[in-house]
């Protein structure tokens, strides 16, 4: 039973946060600083990008297990900034460690914005050591750490539970996300630009790792927006345990609550696509493999004539087969079954390979259908039991006016 | 030296075609019948989407070595169209065949328009009868045929060449190309919507089969104009041998135009993308692999990102370098290249890792490059020697509107 709360990062016992103006962008918020009150155990998951932005570069090179803050600056990504964007993102680490008094290891770094422009540290050290000044709890704090992590987002993205772990202690968690363009994450653990930060103050240990990933590939990797992957792709998770009791690690509760809380993100990503005007969800069934599952999942999400028709409400199915056509995965077509879900309407459209609708009055049917804020295409492989959900947004007038004048 | 004139699919000797408007779109060309005199080896590559249209499913199975005409209509893609679907392709064959006396395998039929309706057989049978009795050579038949090939191409896509073969025979080849949206083709021998018809009075063996892969993955397989591979992609080269001389399988020269007429094709598909204003070139070099470099060029013409940066001339080239770093390619940044070529300039990005301009004003040389009706990117991988070039273009609002509205 994961309970959603109104809340965000500092909803857990021991977290503190702000978001400042220090200059980066021309308004608005660009830096947050967020605090734990002790070390937590810190669960990292970075892009696969090949061409990684200097703070994860850093990041990963640390490798700490726990973190004791993080900042984050928008309006510059820090990526393509070699040698020197690897100093200043040193220099955003140790700038927080003599605020805190902290090694600078135990200090969380992340950068989004433009690509291959160097970063201003001036602006960055006094944007830091204001912010080190102005921590607190409570949901102002949240609201403006949330803030200075946006770019293109058009909506602030927070989600907060509360869960009652199998021993009986009460935790909460709470996160933030940004990302709107240049979203097809695939984070790993161990070695996306969405980034996200998740606080909780229940107890993980290093254990948790796989079944993170597990989360991660159920739910942020299973957004995108354009389908291409950031340079700067992060996501921390900061457990500081200052709720006491068990280990979470394999707590049923805490582990729906998560995945609740970090669906509810990716959601919340693919309705603030850049330009979006509907969210896409796509659900595929009874795949022989996960992986088939979510090959088709993300050949339809990606797809810009799939995306285009949603936008128009275009009742062009066909490109739905194409996209599943594409995606390599194992399938007799006539054993297919294609449903398209708006609004109350729920529209078969597949019958033994060929389309139910083919008079211009029923396919008015699908079109109605599609004509909603949220759109679901359901894919029955009819080959196997596996399944994979994933989340995109139409291709809009907006997203190319959007990404024809980003850096100017 | 490969002399290109102007010329089309009844160019060489012994083929004659026509297009003509049968109703299966409301005003324009929609059916296009060619003939040889004598049969002519086939060689057709298909897309390899795993949906195939009913007529691709129905030229493989037939796999016949030799043809002696081909139908193509417009406006319905006989796609997901199961049984009848197939029937009606069949059906299409047959009426050729019986127009011209000849057995049905020896008619090729290519379909493309909108996927998952059925064909008004009415309308295409009277469409073939009337076009067997127009057949004719020269510019009139082949802009005919090239028409009633079109959906939304908004230019010709015809090509012609004189080779005179190492044996000293004459021989000419002449080609038409429709595809506008849905481009991405990946058409294979031996098993793309983009269509193609090229002819050629020169010998070929079954020899020839792999060079023409080999010509085809060079072109036609690199354009792309939004990533998604069509179920209807069919080429298919017909040599009737007239010109007689040797067989022309291994002639250089033969090759070389070829290819030449192929790339052509595959530029002027790019150049009339949908909603295109601007061809993108892009040529990776120095690559680990053929592969390698193939995947770079494909993640880059493919991001909607970069598409949409190049529309509006937005010197945003970090989103390039993205694109390289998700492409899985083998190199490390210190070693990339990045120049972007447009009219008379040609301007450096990226040296050692990092951008070579930081300021608004020198960032304007690139915008000034972006500029023009075609951008060429090189992306010098550094680390091999292996290379790949291949055609997009950029993501505007027409792309948008046109594919919002296709099926209304």
């Amino acid at each position: 039973m994961v309970e959603m709360i109104d809340g965000g990062v500092t909803t857990p016992q021991g977290f503190k946060a702000t978001g400042v103006h220090c200059g980066v962008k021309y308004r608005s918020l660009d830096l947050g600083l967020l605090r734990s009150e002790v070390p937590a155990a810190a669960f990292c998951a970075y892009t696969s990008n090949k061409v990684k932005a200097a703070p994860v570069q850093l990041m990963i090179r640390d490798d700490s297990p726990t973190l004791s803050a993080v900042v984050v600056n928008s309006g510059n990504a820090n990526a393509l900034t070699g040698r020197r964007g690897m100093e200043d993102a040193q220099s955003m680490k140790d700038s927080v460690a003599i605020e805190f008094g902290i090694d600078p290891k135990e200090v969380g770094v992340m950068s989004t914005g433009l690509i291959g422009r160097f970063m201003d540290m001036h602006k960055i050290r006094y944007g830091i050591s204001r912010a080190a000044g102005e921590l607190q709890e409570g949901r102002d704090a949240d609201a403006a750490f949330a803030e200075a992590v946006m770019t293109t987002d058009t909506i602030k993205k927070e989600a907060a539970a509360r869960v009652r772990l199998t021993d009986g202690t009460l935790v909460y968690i709470g996160a933030i996300s940004k990302g709107s363009g240049m979203i097809a994450p695939n984070m790993k653990v161990l070695q996306g630009t969405t980034l996200s930060v998740i606080t909780t103050d229940a107890k993980l240990s290093p254990a948790f790792k796989p079944t993170w990933q597990g989360i991660l590939d159920d739910t942020m990797n299973m957004v995108s927006v354009d389908g291409d992957q950031s340079t700067n792709d992060t996501c921390i998770l900061l457990a500081n345990g200052m709720a006491a009791g068990d280990y979470a690690d394999e707590d049923p509760e805490f582990i729906e609550a998560l995945t609740a809380i970090m669906e509810k993100l990716a959601r919340t990503i693919a309705i603030d696509g850049e330009g979006a005007t509907k969210l896409i969800q796509v659900e595929v069934i009874n795949a022989a493999t996960k992986d088939d599952a979510r090959k088709v999942v993300k050949e339809i999400i990606n797809s810009p004539l799939i995306k285009s028709a949603i936008f128009g409400s275009d009742p062009n199915y066909g490109r739905i087969m194409m996209a599943v056509g594409n995606s390599g995965a194992e399938f007799s077509l006539e054993d297919v079954h294609l449903t398209i879900k708006g609004g109350d309407m729920e529209v078969p459209i597949l019958d033994s390979g060929a389309p139910v609708f083919q008079e211009e009055r029923s396919v008015e049917v699908v079109r109605m259908a599609m004509d909603n804020k949220e759109v679901t295409i359901v894919v029955d492989l009819g080959v196997g039991s596996e399944s994979a959900v994933g989340w995109g947004c139409d291709l809009t007038y907006d997203y190319v006016r959007i990404n024809a004048e980003y850096a100017t």
